[in-house]
């Protein structure tokens, strides 16, 4: 019977808890949070069978498979200390948002004669809002899992988790980790980063004209409400995002500054046109077989 | 029997006819369209009821109310012929996305003694593809109709377009055109802008380097699907706009350019923080009804 412990039964962790149960798992799952509230409602949802007392249950609990399932920088911190309360039976992996530092640190730490195996992964999946009470046994489900290994050979372990992962009918794909942040800047941090900086721009500007934001949410249809809803995000998981990724993000901030500045020099001008049909190629050949038809 | 002509049988038009026929209208419902191929798929989809053969014919048509619902600039193309060709038993009302022209153009021309009287509308409803074949009778129901009057009387024939909107199952909503003109820029043209900026500039960056947008297709989520889903919108509709709310829409950009710059220079500053508690804010407190929960 295997042991799995999940580090941070927030909303991706008691997720994958259920996932795991509602695929068949029929091992020990273990669990600890730095909040005790996310502990307790991650163990009334039987997301976890155990939950652990603190923080050195976790360094003393020998899992065979470790997730690491907090924001970025304290899966650094748990990394070190793992990495020294392990051997080479046991896998640690994790879920968090960047990967090209953690795999650094991983290849350090990790991979190493009589130590514990690293395997960064990065389901694509989650919620504007966090939190155990919003897990879901299906939310990995049709989602890309992606993971960026340390090197090219997989131990039994390692193998295992990959199974299980296809058993929550993730699309597991992998990619390097390198690579990872440079695209996941374009197509995850920069719609976040955006879709912070509109929500915050239109609370200062009607926060103080209620007869203003009362248009606002009486005119306001589909294109303000998917435009800012990424605005309900969390600070505390973003923070590390940016503080990993800081250069491809403030290059896709940059380049969007850019565009934005040249579609408003030229409201009046053909080169509009020019920017609607390279735009609406993207969304028809590119993206077109995702497009979701519906009300704006 | 009241006679109704829509002119320009797309998306709106071809909807706002499925909509009178739904709701119990049992008058004659007439249509044209600049495209005879939006024409015939409204009148093979029975959202009107005969086809008009070309200008001539809805110049003479002496319809009781004609619906204007083309894009802005052709709206004031035929307000200005329409205005001669009827008389104080009519009247002329529109579905336009700007209101502030139109509005001026209607006082000069219409609510003149003997010429008809115009109601400027606009309906905050669509998708980001157009064409009648997307036609919807219900595309109104739970929408906010908005109305910028010309003046404070309604006349019998404009309070019954009123009441015929209200059998959509829309919401109809009073507002001054400048202040239309002003949050729309917020609510609708920033949004729409934004969303060609980051679409046109992805497949910029992406066009020329397939295995890049082959990951950008595969880790590309919610978040990246709902911020370049207007991306798709036709120019055809927007330059109209871009063209008759360019100050609004202009001040809206410069904005929203400033914000991402600052949220650039803050990515590892602790006015990160301030950036996301005040997007939760307007996500909580003011737009909180209607969060949309789900998957990103």
């Amino acid at each position: 019977m295997k042991r799995i412990l999940i580090v941070g039964t927030g909303l991706i962790g008691a997720s994958i808890g259920l996932a795991l149960k509602s695929s068949g798992f029929d091992g020990l799952i273990l669990g600890w949070d730095a909040n005790p509230d996310e502990l307790a409602v991650a163990k009334q949802l039987n997301a976890i069978d155990k939950s652990l007392a603190n923080r050195e249950a976790v360094l003393a609990a020998q899992a065979d498979i470790t997730i690491l399932a907090t924001p970025v920088l304290p899966i650094m911190d748990w990394m070190q200390q793992l990495s020294a309360a392990l051997d080479d039976r046991h896998l640690v992996t994790d879920v968090g948002s960047t990967k090209r530092e953690i795999s650094q640190l991983a290849t350090k730490l990790f991979h190493q004669p009589g130590r514990a195996r690293f395997l960064p992964g990065h389901p694509m999946a989650g919620k504007e809002s966090g939190g155990a009470a919003l897990a879901d046994a299906h939310l990995f489900q049709g989602a890309t899992w992606l993971f960026t290994p340390i090197d090219s050979t997989a131990s039994a372990i390692e193998t295992e988790w990959r199974s299980l992962v296809a058993g929550f009918r993730a699309s597991i794909r992998e990619i390097d980790a390198a690579r990872h942040d440079e695209v996941c800047a374009w197509v995850s941090h920069l719609p976040q980063m955006l879709s912070t900086a509109l929500a915050a721009l239109l609370e200062d500007q009607f926060a103080n004209d209620p007869a203003g934001m009362a248009a606002v949410r009486a005119i306001g249809g589909r294109a303000l409400r998917e435009t800012t809803r990424l605005g309900a995000s969390p600070y505390s998981m973003w923070r590390d995002v940016a503080l990993t990724n800081t250069e491809s993000i403030a290059a896709t901030l940059l380049a969007l500054e850019q565009r934005l500045q040249h579609l408003r020099e030229n409201l009046r001008t053909p080169e509009l046109r020019e920017e609607f049909t390279t735009a609406n190629r993207f969304r028809t050949s590119r993206f077109g077989a995702r497009t979701d038809e519906g009300r704006r």
